[in-house]
């Protein structure tokens, strides 16, 4: 995953224009996507697709001919959607077009401008300070024009059309945590789901933030019904959270595993109540929408000093922080794929489990004791209202461990699976 | 106010008599009261409407002829409703009519005994240990006899018949934060709220505590059902809480809506559950009316060591306190008056407010990010389920900035109000 | 109680047996019992009922014939339920079939193995360090034949045929608090509800564990659905807790009593939910029969030191403290037997309490202020939703004091019972 980020860090992205199609082209050699591409001015909802915006370099020459900022080294240097430039301009009159970060002198910021039309760059705050009171060549050479957005996604059939969506936004230029993080571990994620069988069909949509899902959303209303549990990833190759924030519903399936998950592992996970401002949870659960949809981060965007700056480059992000990350969510999705209601056979007073075996009748070690209560607690409250998810829950004890002494139950024959 | 309760003080009003109606007079000077006579003996639920009491003197003289003890100078030396005396008693004789304070020797209590035909004298306890052993000329000139019970109300038609109930007892002698602020607090926001425009009709009762407010329920049960939110109003005039106690439901909106206001105050509020004792919320939640009415207190009542007595002066309320209780009071009616229901009209995904000049692209002031925010809340939640507060209280923001806000995405198209 | 503990202490019991029917025999000159015997190999749900093990004498003898473990002295030193043996043993074979407790050197460990065929002893691990390697003459003088399992009940009739349940098991050898203790609670419970009226049937069964149990629902499972209310009694002689965990159901009114009785205790109790794990409430509340069924214990089973070992003894409990938890369990009982719906009949407002001689009008002690309190929470809240119960602890009074003032208000006519 980490190797991918490096590969992908370079490329300029923006909501549209060939970074995007270059960066999926890298996905691409990993898993098959389906890319689709939305015309400049398509209506997606109150919103109009925009035109597409490429950039091929960018610069700030001063008097003596030195490239003093330079899109080339940089791609953070120019504001995205920067309209084209070429002019000679006083200080006084470029000051107006420059973006520094004055509390972190050392870092350049990221900034946008989508949907207004205007130029920038940005720069360090102390190279701003630097800069003589003198005129400078300015060079954007850039193109904003009828074209369109790219969409992406990949989805990999299970047993049934009931869905999981992952959605990741791949329209930030060269910052590692947001945005490249999300892109590798649904990469990588995709791919061991790919080669098993799973219950869920998995669509991983890899699209431009805002305009992206709202576009997917318009051009696929029909599919978000099939949708029964879905994450948003974001920032997970930092050190930081985890952090799982809950769906707008509150109490989704995926709200009481991403818990149940966050809960079980030894890092020190933090849940919150969904809020309508972060990703593209905003707009999977916009009131119309209203699916499932959590968002998953370890550091929280926009609370990690490095947010939205050069400072999130490749040395924030680490192959280990990406690997339980990785982790995490694939724990999720196990509980998604074996979370069953199953009926104790047995209901009236409990079944003998020492002549099935199932009863170490001395002492015992602390993994066994816990078997031993899972198989009390699922065989108590399997009477058709608890899921296993439910049951591991109440009892304090991992889905994995219910989940396998479940599966012995069944198999001895004394309790049965709920088709729902 | 302040003005209006020192004008007030010196009067004695009882639960009947003239000192009710002089109180009154006073009141109508500022807002036209509605006043009516309930005659003595008449039946209102379990209760009988008592003889009216009136006092014109009472003292005790001793030997020398000195008044000791003097009704002229503080009302409270008698104990309210005491039958007529004229007598000439040694000590001994006297002592079970006196109450005391002997935790606070410097203070008078304040006693009554209403449905108890007998008479009585309050000072302080310093003062009755002063007392020789002596006889002693004691005169009440009071008389208990037939009359009536003063009612009054001040009715401000709003838009709909719908009405929101403030209620204040009246019966206390000069005691001025049990009472007269109150009085105060409700006769300035009548006057503030007749010269504007309401949705709600507004109905403000001036009755003596317990009777008087059975009374008015007694007489106007039909009138109950339109009540749909209310507050009592007592104790509001010195520095302690503010304190809400919630109406007998619960969560009635002004429940809710008073709790916001205590939460977004700088003040420390403090919120307690409903108790059937305290004053006449009581009646308003006996269960055959349970209406959604609220006690609103500075200190709460019987907590503060000034209660029911002679230390309960004019200094322990003052103007910058009673404004304070009149602003989370009006704060509450904006609450009432502006919250409604409204539908977001793109519900599937967010609208492009960027287009309409709502949205501002980079950077903002920290009021301007709160504006931002409670727009997204706004169009999240606006789903036919929640209102303007449900969503204040969910994004933890001011009512105000919410309501606000919800106006400008109106003017936007953006939002439709329901009518309930 | 402690007594009959005391008298009860040397007897072997086990889950069948003649230990057993001599524990009932002593229970049965304080109460008449109604004995039954269930055939081994009778189906009783998913079990069947086991051989009878009886045993009368079982030694470890040295190489000098001195009996170095002595059944006769401690009836703890055999595994329940071990096969005969009349065999020369060195060491190195004996030890397998030694249990000790090596982090508490000096107790005796209590064993059992009902289900598996083996045999074994147990001793304290200070006694088995100072085994010599030598050859020993190992002897257990038991009998694991076709008989019966012994099941006891007492069943005191009340006005209605809906039942209280009390259950203790009655398996345990000479272990005091864990199985004494409860079942001489019960004895004297029963002992004192026999001799009073009472609203409920009161059902008092002493049961094997866990066989016992299920044994009894198997062969009356048409009584099961007359069960109101339940409590499983076990350890309640020690100076822990108490404890009370709750049923299934979580919020049966049994779990509300009992909530209230630890909560209105001068004693520290605790509260835990239903766990699946347990005494024979397992069984009550298995999900076919769901019974409202909490268990009472001081300290928590497996959670004290002595806890099925010697140490478990006589002197582990307490006359007082039995005395105390027998208190708790009568106070529940009062809360059950007095525990209705009242209607205020004067719904509109108070009614007036002063003129029924209800009210003191001036001061008062503290425990009249709480009955005042009582009278005031009573009248407001007896709507037809609310239980004096649920009264006594949203008021946060006495459901005794609640109780008392219920009945004062009846008799004056302000409220009337409301038949269910």
């Amino acid at each position: 995953m980490y190797d991918l980020a490096k590969e992908l860090y370079p490329i300029c992205r923006s909501i549209t224009g060939n970074g995007v199609r270059e960066t999926l082209a890298v996905v691409n050699k990993h898993i098959p996507l389906d890319i689709s591409e939305v015309p400049t001015g398509t209506k997606v909802f109150d919103w109009v697709v925009p035109k597409e915006w490429n950039i091929k370099d960018a610069y700030i020459k001063d008097k003596s001919g030195n490239k003093i900022v330079d899109f080339k080294e940089n791609n953070l240097h120019v504001v995205g959607y920067s309209q084209a430039v070429n002019d000679r301009l006083s200080l006084q009159e470029l000051t107006p077009h420059l973006h520094t970060l004055p509390g972190k002198p050392d870092w350049v910021p990221y900034r946008t401008s989508y949907y207004d039309e205007s130029w920038g760059f940005c720069l360090s705050h102390k190279q701003y300070l630097s800069l003589a009171d003198d005129t400078y060549d300015v060079v954007i050479d850039s193109e904003l024009s009828e074209g369109s957005l790219t969409l992406s996604e990949y989805v990999i059939p299970g047993e049934t059309d009931r869905e999981v969506l992952f959605s990741t936004h791949i329209c930030h230029p060269s910052l590692a945590n947001d945005n490249l993080s999300g892109i590798a571990l649904l990469t990588y994620l995709a791919k061991e789901l790919s080669v098993i069988s799973t219950r869920y069909t998995y669509r991983f949509l890899f699209v431009p933030g805002t305009i992206g899902s709202i576009s997917w959303l318009s051009l696929n209303e029909n599919k978000a019904k099939n949708i029964d549990h879905g994450l948003v990833i974001s920032c997970v190759g930092d050190e930081g959270g985890p952090t799982y924030k809950r769906s707008r519903r509150g109490n989704a399936p995926i709200d009481v595993a991403m818990e149940h998950v966050l809960r079980n592992s030894h890092l020190n996970g933090e849940l919150e109540d969904f809020s309508p401002y972060g990703y593209d949870e905003r707009q999977y659960c916009s009131p119309g929408f209203n699916l499932p949809v959590g968002l998953f981060e370890r550091s929280k965007y926009g609370e990690y000093s490095e947010y939205h700056t050069s400072a999130d480059d490749l040395s924030l992000i680490s192959p280990q922080n990406l690997g339980e990350s990785f982790q995490l969510v694939r724990s999720a999705i196990d509980i998604l794929e074996n979370n069953r209601k199953y009926l104790n056979l047995n209901g009236k007073c409990e079944p003998q489990l020492g002549r099935r075996g199932l009863y170490s009748a001395i002492g015992g070690d602390n993994e066994k004791a816990n078997k031993q209560l899972a198989m009390l607690w699922i065989l108590n409250q399997s009477d058709g209202n608890n899921s296993l998810l439910d049951i591991a829950v109440k009892a304090n004890l991992s889905f994995s461990l219910v989940h396998e002494t479940a599966v012995l139950l069944e198999e001895k024959g004394l309790i049965e699976e709920i088709e729902e």
